[in-house]
């Protein structure tokens, strides 16, 4: 690992720590060396408050100057409730600013750097570039597309099923697999599921972690067939949006507004389109869904490509069953030539279960 | 790690470097202490040949008085080409044996100890037994029930299909998964896969390393459909032996035998039954067969619990449809509580893949 790692490194570290209390401002951290010494450290705590750069500034105060600021995310350039920071840096007579990732908004992306270099100071970029990039995920896709960034997660015997053929699926994942999605559900600001789901389950869809927040829930519900009595109507645990198609029952419409339900129509004749669905939670600020749909809704998001990440939980169960349903269903695709590929893939034991995380590739 | 388990891994790790070349005979390693020295060392390395105990007995000559020798499998009590080892232990006069399985032969296991404890050897039993029995999977199913030790092999995508639903299905996995593979028919004595598959692809199920032995092919096909002009049938590089139900075509047994296959009906009326399969390949010493079948040859093969290992290859990839074919088809399990629960699993990354392994555990 060189110098340039380790305390990039330590910015990351720094960063990834205040994860879940930024939103919906990206984890930033910071270090500062002079002679060899770390002078000052310092993250982005909240929204609102003073960015990584400005913490680490302070506190290395005059010992900033001559020395190289370590930064996970390129300094800003605009003027926000502390300036610049592209410009705090050049003041405090920084000599080299190292960089993880360059800003992810191409509106502003480059223009801290510019700011630096004009000012005669030596930038380097791509320093843990991945993980940094990673650690903000959710953040980079929403502040670029303002779409939300979408994980499908599925809970699946090693055989590929999640349900036998009678429909029974509980439970397919150990304990520890089961607790670990609460977390998903804790990190995601929004929850997915198709209304097929709410009937069979009557589901909560709640975080059962202590101090757990709760995912706003979205229901994708083509005909608004919802019973009024699902817990996700009546529990008030938190939001319920019902997304529909264009042919909805507009009586059932006022009755689940009645109930404090909210309803979006979409253009779809027969079924949600989950383009527009994404749009709108885009624009609602959701910047984060966790998909726990069936096999039908999972399939309409992949062949979309909505889907950013896959977080599956393989059980090593074998059920079998030629009619057992599986978490990608839909028609799928004719040739193993366009099968998606997960890359960056991930695979950790937990519990008696195995957790894999990976990113789908779309071929454009 | 114990000195025992220290002694007793050196002893694993010699008779492991035999494998492929003791068949039938199991691994055995050992290894003789003496003040603390190592003074001997020995392997199993061929049917016919010393057994473990006397190599390490021989190298240690009088300095395995009053020592400790470690021995990865009881020593035998019959009289074999070298005598049986436990007396051999006896008369060169050591003082403890540590034994990590005793033998799995319900005939003889125990006499070996047995004869030991009687000559005031001190013995212990159950050092590293789990890695020991292990290597030996085969030979103690084999020795024990004289029927092959089967393993399932399957490929599959993530969402775990092993073919599109137009029946692609080339290919889902890297080449380094399908190499792997390849050491696995090197490995097994048999290969097994359903006359469908021969019909589809028109395989060689041959061992396409260097040096590599190619299995024995059992198909299995009810009503003797093959084509004679498929590759098992005319290639000669392999045996090929058919199994069929109670009601094949007569004419079609004798065209095939005439061309070197052996056809072996079973009782089944419609189906091959796949016990009768197993009890004949084990009267023929077939002590190990690979399964390569399709979801429902290999439903068949778990629903009569004739599984005792699976190694599924996952390929990062999604392929998506309902009627794309799973591995594990047939009617499957009502309930989740039902399903076969795979313990001690393990994960290895392989190429993009990765390889599960896992031992069915049946319920009685």
């Amino acid at each position: 690992m060189t110098n340039h790692e380790f305390y990039m490194d330590l910015a990351i570290n720094n960063a990834r720590a205040m994860k879940g209390q930024t939103d919906p401002n990206p984890l930033v951290g910071s270090v500062i060396v002079n002679d060899n010494r770390i002078v000052g450290v310092g993250a982005h705590l909240k929204t609102g408050e003073p960015h990584a750069e400005i913490h680490a500034l302070r506190m290395a105060g005059e010992k900033a100057r001559g020395g190289t600021i370590y930064v996970t995310l390129e300094p800003c350039s605009h003027h926000g409730r502390t300036g610049p920071c592209a410009v705090a840096i050049v003041e405090a007579g920084l000599m080299k600013v190292v960089i993880a990732t360059l800003d992810p908004n191409p509106m502003v992306s480059g223009r801290g750097v510019k700011i630096l270099e004009d000012a005669g100071i030596e930038v380097i970029v791509g320093i843990k570039e991945e993980a940094s990039r990673k650690m903000n995920e959710v953040f980079n896709k929403f502040i670029v597309e303002n779409r939300p960034f979408v994980t499908l997660k599925a809970g699946i015997t090693l055989d590929g099923k999640i349900a036998t053929h009678s429909s029974d699926s509980k439970w397919i994942t150990s304990e520890e697999a089961r607790s670990d999605v609460h977390k998903l559900r804790n990190e995601n600001m929004a929850i997915l599921v198709g209304v097929n789901t709410v009937i069979a389950d009557n589901p909560e869809l709640t975080t059962r972690i202590p101090n757990g927040r709760n995912p706003i829930r979205i229901i994708l519900d083509s005909t608004l067939k919802i019973p009024l009595e699902s817990k996700v109507v009546t529990d008030k645990l938190s939001e319920t949006w019902i997304f529909t198609s264009a042919n909805y029952d507009e009586d059932k419409k006022k009755d689940l507004e009645k109930m404090g339900i909210s309803v979006f129509s979409t253009s779809g004749s027969k079924h949600v389109n989950p383009i527009e669905v994404m749009n709108l939670l885009g624009e609602k600020g959701i910047s984060s869904v966790l998909i726990e749909g069936g096999g039908t809704i999972n399939a309409a998001f992949l062949e979309n490509k909505l889907i950013d990440k896959a977080i599956i939980y393989i059980a090593p169960k074998l059920i079998g069953g030629h009619l057992a349903p599986t978490f990608l269903e839909g028609s799928g695709f004719d040739k193993m030539a366009d099968a998606v590929e997960l890359i960056d893939t991930d695979f950790i034991k937990i519990g008696k279960d195995f957790k894999f995380t990976g990113y789908p590739e779309y071929k454009i």
